[in-house]
């Protein structure tokens, strides 16, 4: 699903990785982790692809619900587990959203 | 590939659709327009994945580069293809890449 954004500007975080071989729990965590990033304030809506490359973006209204979405508790243990098990290499861009426009067949 | 940008700031452009059915030549006119895009001023690297949804994030050094693939005679042409033939829905969204970190294995 295309995530349904507010007006701009909000904030994307791009998420690019990819990753190691094999599931480790990746799966069952990666969607837990979705839904904990939908119960933070500022969280606007996520979008997610891989297939040689992995790319997720989540939206938010504002830098502060990003750092504070970095700090959380359960999502630092994961990240950790990231680093340590799921990606061989990965890149966190986060971004202003200026300016967006769509088409709906 | 996970594009190798430089320095923030840049711009990132966040492609995110939902194909229709069959190729329609979709795959070929795709691989084009990215060698197309490689040669413009400006052009910084891209990233591009798909499952249910495609996510083509292109990172560029300015929002005039932008603007001018944007305008891009070849590339106009397409992107009218996109909305009458290729494309269920999708979404643009230029982003200012404010600050980024990685990750190697």
């Amino acid at each position: 699903m295309i995530a349904n954004t507010p007006k701009t500007p909000y904030y994307a975080v791009i998420f690019s990785s990819i990753r190691t071989e094999g599931d480790n729990d990746y799966l069952a965590m990666a969607d837990k982790m979705i839904a904990l990033a939908k119960q933070q304030p500022g969280f606007l809506g996520i979008e997610s692809a891989r297939n040689e490359i992995g790319i997720t973006v989540s939206y938010w209204a504002s830098l502060e619900a990003i750092k504070n979405w970095k700090m959380h508790m359960e999502h630092a243990v994961v990240r950790e587990k990231g680093r340590s098990t799921w990606y061989e290499t990965f890149k966190v861009r986060i971004s202003k959203v200026e300016h967006d426009y769509g088409f709906v067949r």
